[in-house]
Formats: C-alpha cells, sequence, structure tokens
C-alpha cells in the first residue's frame, strides 16, 4: 500500500535541512518512539552496527563544541539536540543475539577490514532511516559531517570505542519558518542508467 | 505534521525485506517517481553522488551473476529488477551546478580521502532513502552487500569509473506472501546514550 501525498511531502517533497528549530525539547519518549522505528530499517544480516548518542545538556554540547567546524559551532550549540550517529567497530559481538540462524560473529571477528566496511555501510543506512523517522515523527534535521573525528570520538567514545559517523541536529520545525529554495538536483538520465 | 499508523506501517513496521516478489514488472514510470523522491534526501553540501543501475534485461542479469556471492545469485536472477547502488568518485565535478553557493568542488578536488569518504557516506544514505521511498510507494526490496566489488565494477563501470556501494532486488510483493518473524532487535538502552 503506497503513502498517500501528504505523507509523501511530509517526508520527501515539503522535507528540507533545519538549522533554527522551535524552542522546545524533545521529549524523551519521542526519542525512543523514533528509535523503535529506525532499529526496524534493513541492515546486512541484521547487524544493527549504529548508536545513537543523544547530546542535549550544556555539558554536553561543550563537549561537542572543539570538534565541530566553525560553520556548525553556532547552529549545534543552539538546537534542542544533537545527535551523534556512530557505529560500534565490536558491532560483531551481538550478531548471536541478533542473528541467530548462522555464526555470522564468525565472519567478522577476524576480518577487521570487513567488519569496518560492514559497520560504516549499515550504521550510516542505519543513520538514513533516522532522518527519514524523525520526520516522520514531525520533527525536522539538520544533518552535519563537518566535525574532527578524532576529538569528537576522544571526547565521547575513549572507554566505548564507538566511532563516530555523522552528526543530527534535531528539533520541531519552528511555526511559519520560510522554507529555502531547493537547490538543483541530478536529473533521472544524470543519476540513473538501465542494464 | 507527523505520519499516521497506517503510513508509519508501510514504511516501517509492517516492511520487511523481501526475496520472492510478485511476477509484475516495475515501470519506468514508477523508477522514474521512485528517484523524484529519493534526490529529495539530505545529502552533505547537495553533493548527490549515488548513481542507480537498474539492472533487467538478461543480460543485465548475466552480467551480474558472476560478482554475486552463492547465497545471493538465484534470487537476484528471479527478481524484476536488481539496482546497483553506486557511487561517482567524481561527483565534486557537478558541485558547481549542485551547490553554486561556494567553490565546493575546490574542497574535494584535491583531497581524494575526504572525496571518497564523502561519496560513500552520501550515496549509502541515498541508498538508504531509495529503500524508504521504494516502500512508500509500495514497492519491496531485498538489500544485498554479498557480491565482488572488483568484477562488478569492472563488468558496469570500466568506463564511467563508478564504483558500486550495495544492491538492491526491488519489485512488487506477493500478495498474501507470509510476512517472516523479526529477528530480535537492540532495545533502545542497548544502542543510545544520553550526554
Amino acid at each position: 500500500m503506497a503513502l498517500d501525498d501528504a505523507a509523501l511531502d511530509t517526508v520527501f517533497r515539503n522535507a528540507h535541512t533545519v538549522w533554527d528549530f522551535a524552542d522546545k525539547p524533545v521529549a524523551d519518549e519521542t526519542l525512543q518512539a523514533l528509535y523503535e522505528l529506525v532499529k526496524l530499517g534493513p541492515t546486512s544480516a541484521n547487524c544493527s552496527p549504529a548508536r545513537f548518542v543523544f547530546v542535549r545538556t550544556p555539558e554536553g554540547k561543550e563537549k561537542l563544541r572543539p570538534a565541530l567546524s566553525a560553520g556548525n559551532i553556532e547552529k549545534t550549540m543552539a538546537a534542542p539536540l544533537t545527535v551523534i550517529v556512530a557505529q560500534d567497530p565490536f558491532f560483531f559481538q551481538k550478531l548471536p543475539q541478533l542473528f541467530p540462524a548462522a555464526d555470522a560473529k564468525g565472519w567478522f571477528s577476524g576480518n577487521p577490514d570487513l567488519a569496518e566496511e560492514t559497520a560504516t555501510r549499515n550504521a550510516t543506512l542505519q543513520g538514513a532511516y533516522f532522518i527519514v523517522a524523525a520526520r516522520a515523527l514531525g520533527l525536522a534535521c539538520g544533518p552535519m559531517s563537518g566535525f574532527d573525528k578524532v576529538k569528537l570520538d576522544r571526547a565521547f567514545f575513549s572507554s566505548s570505542g564507538w566511532k563516530s559517523n555523522f552528526l543530527i541536529n534535531l528539533g520541531y520545525p519552528k511555526d511559519g519558518a520560510e522554507i529555502p529554495e531547493r537547490l538543483p538536483k541530478l536529473t533521472f538520465e544524470e543519476a540513473t542508467l538501465f542494464a
């Protein structure tokens, strides 16, 4: 059953990157409801390597600040919440629980290159599911890749060993905010081929 | 405006990976409508590095076959369509068109590591938007990462230089097909932190 036009508008056509959010916090229950959707998006062998850190305290934001690119500091400090989309390089240790049908842990435990590629691809997919699910719940996102991963990982993940992938400023859209003009996109002919 | 439960069910809660599709082709117009949604998903500096190859001819499928992992051959040969989610390593040459506000091409043209990381992250995000948009249009997906990238890229991209990222078998769900039991997922407490 396809979505109706209003739903497609919410998730795709009218959605856009937001930097200036309404002055309204994102409730814990909303973050949990969001995760309950995100976790359902497909990953290879159900490996689910993404980890999400919800930075919302002044202390957390200050820990983030030195890792941010200059152009991302002000908007990140002002956002109700900043999500670190991270990945657990040892995601495969949970595969006996997540994928009991095969010894999937063994595919990765002796192959760090495959483990890293798999963690990165699948955590990135989960980051995209997060953006879409947030929009589906009426939230707005400002995704960012402009930050220093080494600094961020040292500040947040020195004990867990998680690795940052990208950041998302998260909140509610401002009522009556001006919708910016869309940037040009590649045409169907430019971006696709038939074979 | 949040999506209603029926729409959330379609995109997330009732959606699942499908390997056995209805005997119904995916029309060109449907693929174009799908791309028109996918292209709207956010990428950093609007860089839009993903390229989508729709493999649906017997010749195309045979070109794909030698690159596939053994477990993926039969279902891929039987699927109405297989999408190669690829990326253009020289995506930044289109940035003067896609991001006219700054010299974004210059950020990447002298920095192959940043270009590769950016192409990979953003094409993967676009691959996830593709999965979600396909479901939103009533299609079903079987994403796969089990294939030999070197073989596939040599077979399909020796002249374009594009690089494969992952594959998606695509079609319509079968009426009355049994919905498989969901694999276990990480809990909110396992996959998230507050800071």
